[in-house]
């Protein structure tokens, strides 16, 4: 199908667009907090609601036991490939709210940039998609492709429902590829198409020492403190060279060879490009590799947050009862979560002091995947960025976690395609999260063009029922 | 002066006494919050009102730059000694709000116990002097010596202003002795006077890395992670004996002979009954020491709260941009807290990893302090202890800093008796706090008995001006 109608329409409707997002990420769906539940509900009936404007078919709201999957298709291209389309509509909390300089949950236009949690992780992106399918129906009355839209509200809690949605849907579900945007270029002229992600687990540990919080000058010196225990703890996680010490943690890491070494090094951020995206001085980390190799074929151990005792105004002389870390570890092939959460938690009880009483919660493992960078879905992605941007896409690893792209692998037997629309100073999950709008308007070409090129998808290959991609 | 008609008042008046108590635990006088000032000034006034209502002269708010110093004093027993009461109507925060199972600002007597925060901690044993005052003035008409009362309002803070205030009014704060209740009993049979305090000093320790925080996807294993450095620095305070790591720490510490060592294993309690106290299985820290020892004679440094990155319900995946300790020293003599501050800022700076950026602040420096345990205002003590709970008291150290008494040594030249109405058992500045009813009743006969006899304290020595308590 030729796409210069849809795409005459995509450029004419630029503004009203760019209000429709602003809509969208005005609710706080922050999947995360119990207290915002409604929020999230609110903002899955809008995105349905919107996707029946449009004019896609079986819109519905499928419940999980937290929050709705919002689903819509629409299957009337007889005999042509069909494409999945994956986002998700939640976002990650605001905190710390001080730090932004607009309210995050109201969109606000700085520059060419958009302003809003959420803004690139992941309405803005998913909405690309939305506004490529509406620039079809609107005009051609038809798409290229048939298409089933499955956008997720629980991403940002490691997808808990997701997968089991997806088994027990799998005839339902039957596609030729998945197309997920959800990750980030190089630069605004610089897109990328992401070949690799980490996998991930996360995993909680709480300490507690004495029943209640003890006067530190009765006995400061002669009971062992659990905050002071569990920063010891955290110490003996990382080995002198940035390397996580658990034991076998590299066990099962695959060691790439200098061909996909020099190809990432020619292809990939540099060190310097990584440290001002940061916005920090220096990096960090196992020597030996640059700083896009230790996020990307290197996996990692992230604190993300740690609490105990007194944390108010001023200060208060106690030890404290109790003190929680929360991790997150990011995994590359071979390395398997559940092999890890076993190594961790055997781990923490072995250098847990006898004095106090730990207890380790993993969860939300994830796989980590690889795709092949020469599958027919993935080549129509490139074309379509160099069409949609007018710069050939370079060939990325990501160091997130996308944990429906090994679902899709696995249970629907399709490679995802990832084709990331977000730039590295987006702030995703920060304060100040932005989208380009440049890029969310050459990322709707790029998805007119995509739903074009995927049309040839079938006569190139059957990729239905093979496995055209690994977690290795 | 025969105290007999005071103590028939005093035990007549016991149920008035305590509801009257209750009344003064109402106010949440918590000092070290700002948004509580209101409630601290009106706690301030309550208790000048109640000071007046009992006779005594030139009730007074005292004002600071934060809040006001009650004081009240009875000056009309020419050629008698003069006697300096102590207490502080402050309270530390009721936080962990939920761990309490009785409101914390709501008094609730349960069996012989009144529970509220600051129901020991002092307002209650402050109360116990207020009320043998009351019993003499409301008998007798006079009080066997005179009195000058310093209630402080910020001894929870660390006593900021207090110094300063004692210094300036040196003259008209001329006084025989000071005595002080904020101390413990070993058990309700067995009193206690505290000769030594161990001094203080405390530091906040601030981390911070990339000025936002980052996606601990794009970024873990590249940037060093602010929280994850100061749990490293944290665990490098400590050594793996449980001694205080920082080099010099324990070069001024006084090493005490085979005396004061047996005097102290068989006045003192034993490492069970701490354990008790505490709550908790088993002991910890530096060998070689008896856990009564650790929280006395020997310094210790406490991690009172920590916290950064992600706190709040579920998971954010993040690289936190700062983390924050708070800490507190127990000091013993010879150590200068100046000194000690120096050897932590100088021993943080060198063990900071260059990666991130490290601020440090020490603040609140005590001085430790010994009394004479053969002083008459101690023996005096000693004997009103006997009278009012019908045992000799045992010569306690006490593991908590003090402010007020080193001041008094220094500023005035007289003695702090620490005479301690307070149980182990207590949960002062934590949740569920209380003061032992019977030991209120005891202590009010306890100080009436000590004010009878601190009337012939100048017969026997003339303490004013000779320095008879050193810090060592």
């Amino acid at each position: 199908m030729d796409p210069r109608r849809a795409l005459r329409y995509a450029r004419s409707g630029r503004k009203k667009f760019v209000s429709e997002l602003e809509e969208f990420l005005r609710f706080p769906s922050v999947s995360s907090e119990p207290e915002r539940a409604a929020d999230v509900r609110k903002c899955a009936q809008w995105l349905a609601g919107h996707l029946r404007k449009i004019g896609l078919d079986r819109v519905s709201l499928i419940p999980t036991r937290r929050h709705p999957i919002v689903y819509a298709s629409w299957l009337r291209a007889r005999g042509r490939p069909t494409l999945i389309i994956y986002g998700h509509y939640d976002v990650v909390p605001a905190d710390p709210l001080r730090e932004w300089s607009t309210p995050p949950f109201t969109p606000t236009l700085k520059g060419g940039d958009l302003h809003a949690r959420g803004a690139a992780d992941d309405k803005g992106q998913l909405f690309c998609h939305v506004k490529a399918l509406e620039s079809y129906l609107k005009t051609e009355r038809i798409l290229p492709v048939n298409v089933k839209c499955i956008f997720e509200g629980e991403e940002e809690i490691g997808s808990p429902h997701l997968t089991s949605f997806i088994e027990r849907n799998r005839t339902a579900l039957h596609a030729d590829a998945a197309v997920i945007s959800d990750t980030r270029m190089l630069a605004p002229d610089r897109p990328a198409i992401s070949y690799a992600q980490r996998g991930g687990l996360r995993a909680e540990v709480v300490v507690k020492g004495p029943p209640h919080e003890l006067h530190s000058g009765n006995f400061g010196g002669a009971v062992l403190n659990p905050l002071q225990a569990l920063s010891e703890m955290i110490a003996r996680l990382h080995g002198d060279h940035g390397q996580v010490a658990i034991p076998g943690f590299y066990d099962d890491v695959r060691r790439w060879g200098r061909e996909e070494r020099e190809f990432m090094a020619g292809s990939g951020p540099t060190d310097e490009q990584i440290l001002r995206d940061a916005n920090v001085e220096s990096g960090w980390g196992e020597a030996g590799f640059s700083l896009y190799e230790r996020t990307t074929i290197r996996p990692a151990l992230t604190l993300n947050g740690m609490a105990g005792g007194h944390q108010g105004h001023g200060s208060k002389s106690i030890i404290p009862a109790r003190a929680i870390a929360k991790l997150s570890f990011r995994l590359v092939p071979n390395q398997d979560p559940h092999k890890i959460a076993e190594s961790f938690r055997n781990y923490i009880a072995e250098i847990a002091p006898p004095e106090v009483r730990c207890s380790i919660r993993t969860f939300s493992e994830i796989k980590p995947a690889v795709v092949d960078r020469d599958h027919p879905a993935v080549r129509a992605a490139a074309f379509a960025f160099q069409q949609g941007f007018g710069s050939r896409p370079v060939f990325l690893r990501s160091g997130g976690s996308i944990p429906v792209a090994a679902t899709f692998q696995e249970t629907l037997g399709i490679p995802a395609v990832l084709m990331g629309f977000g730039l590295p100073d987006d702030h995703i999950h920060g304060p100040n999260e932005k989208f380009h709008l440049p890029n969310f308007y050459k990322a709707i070409a790029t998805s007119i063009f995509y739903l074009a090129a995927a049309a040839k998808l079938r006569g190139e290959r059957r990729v239905q029922g093979q496995k055209i991609w690994g977690t290795a």
